[in-house]
């Protein structure tokens, strides 16, 4: 049996860790969803999160688990989303400074947030290259310590926290299923799965635009894509090393879904639901909606991510 | 002391009633929301109950109250939106016909969903006159009970269950907020806090260009208005005799909000809570953020009664 390098123990030390700051979200079902579908889907609902976004339980156990002596100088990240309210929320909740780099075209009210939290931010060009030469900047001038947004064990831990709770209360589930952009989220879920109940299936939906994991899964390795394109923008990253070597081999299955696929199960989500998804939350839901064959008559727990959108730029 | 025409053994009978067929939907609340209003909002979520709307819990009580002998022959009523749903729902429930005459210029969305129930539908113009003619005579046709959407004592009771169950959960409220059309919702949540803690005071909201209530408690009396006009399409009924008859006496105050006002106020609840709410169900929290000193540093039930909107069509 394959050894990881995060333990159950390490994962419900982190749920200890992280309970006092997050919310434990409610799971949400939907008669008429279940219907169209042929299974019983139960919705774990991170929209309604701290942030908006699971990512909360990732920042939260990353900065909470560093000693008081190395967070004192402050923690750094780039990031134009979810991930960089975490670590400003975290820092504010740890009482210690927060350095974001955001590129300078990331939208006006995703860097207001960050700065409601008392975040110091710093623009970079919207390039990898500028985003690290940036924070390696700054982390050398504030001694602060880099967390990155998914490639990093103990944001694994805290993600897979959320997976803890939902099969907890629902411990009957045959299946789990996540997105998958940079896999913070969808290694921790497989670990979850794997120690609490390893007849649980792991799968994750992934945009079109933006599939190497899929294709790395095929081959086995790694694979990197250029320039990821999806209208689910909290997907563009590319898959982290140490969340490769959890998801190869835990994950049963990559779902590949359209953008178009991704905008109608993101709408009917908010019509039958009555609840806000972002569209890369709705990832999962359109993959199965895709592969109904694949869900028939199982009791599948979905981890809706996150509900950040801009209401002024909708796709419908 | 006034007396009532519905007792609180009436609203505890009809909870009873409805309770297997409905949904116990959830309270929320949001930090955000209770920082920038100065007070403490707890929602209840009426938007997720079945049909999406409060409606169902007085149309499912005004069905089930039937004699079984008279509900057999079936129960028609004429409405264009989330009442016509309600009874068409508690008719497929009871497993009786309905019949439901909608305005020829109703979204094919809204008869769609209640052609789903299963119910008989017939279009007609889209004037009070043509749709009491139609109901009058498919009822003398079919020997149907007719079912008013809020002038009815069994309605009202229906939906005073939900001001029963949020105060029952939630003793320490000091006011409850909802909004006002027809007025069934506001009588029946007004009866609720009377007899369950006469302490609590009842407020609504209501759209400027549909301020029928708001003339009436000015000068204690039933005023109508014209062509009554707003964004808030479920707010548009004149309030019934029935329902003025407790309003009158046990609401504090109508408190009138513009649809930009209402716009905006629904955005806010969706961009914090992820949630989805129709316009309608936006006029409490507008009327609050309009009158924050009303409200300061009390704790305040807001009923959001409903999430049915054309995401096709949205005002931002």
């Amino acid at each position: 049996m394959a050894t990881f390098n995060v333990s159950w123990q390490d994962i419900e030390q982190a749920h200890e860790r992280v309970k006092p700051y997050i919310h434990r979200t409610p799971v949400l079902s939907s008669e008429s969803i279940n219907t169209i579908v042929g299974a019983e889907l139960y919705f774990k609902c991170e929209n309604f999160q701290k942030i908006g976004a699971f990512k909360a339980r990732g920042g939260i156990n990353a900065v909470f688990s560093l000693p008081k002596e190395q967070r004192s100088r402050g923690v750094v990240t780039h990031s134009s989303g979810n991930h960089a309210q975490a670590i400003a929320l975290a820092a504010k909740m740890a009482g210690v400074p927060a350095y974001i780099v955001m590129p300078k075209t990331a939208p006006q009210v995703k860097i207001a947030a960050v700065e409601g939290y008392g975040a110091h931010i710093t623009l970079c060009e919207p390039t990898q290259a500028s985003r690290e030469e940036t924070s390696a900047r700054i982390q050398k001038e504030t001694g602060a310590v880099f967390i990155s947004p998914y490639n990093d064990f103990k944001v694994i831990e805290g993600q897979a926290t959320c997976a803890k709770e939902l099969l907890e209360e629902l411990p009957e589930l045959n299946t789990l299923i996540t997105p998958v952009g940079g896999g913070g989220l969808l290694a921790g879920t497989a670990l979850t799965a794997h120690y609490l109940n390893d007849k649980v299936e792991v799968l994750a939906g992934e945009p079109e635009g933006a599939n190497d994991t899929y294709l790395s899964m095929q081959k086995g390795e790694l694979v990197r894509i250029d320039a990821p394109k999806s209208i689910a923008d909290g997907l563009l990253a590319t898959m982290g090393d140490k969340n490769f070597e959890i998801i190869r081999p835990l994950v049963k299955q990559i779902l590949v879904v359209s953008d178009s696929e991704i905008i109608d199960a993101m709408r009917m989500i908010w019509e039958r639901m009555k609840i806000v998804i972002e569209p890369s939350c709705a990832v999962p839901f359109a993959a199965i909606l895709k592969n109904k064959e694949l869900f028939e008559g199982q009791k599948v727990g979905v981890i809706l991510t996150g509900g950040n959108i801009d209401l002024g730029k909708l796709p419908f």
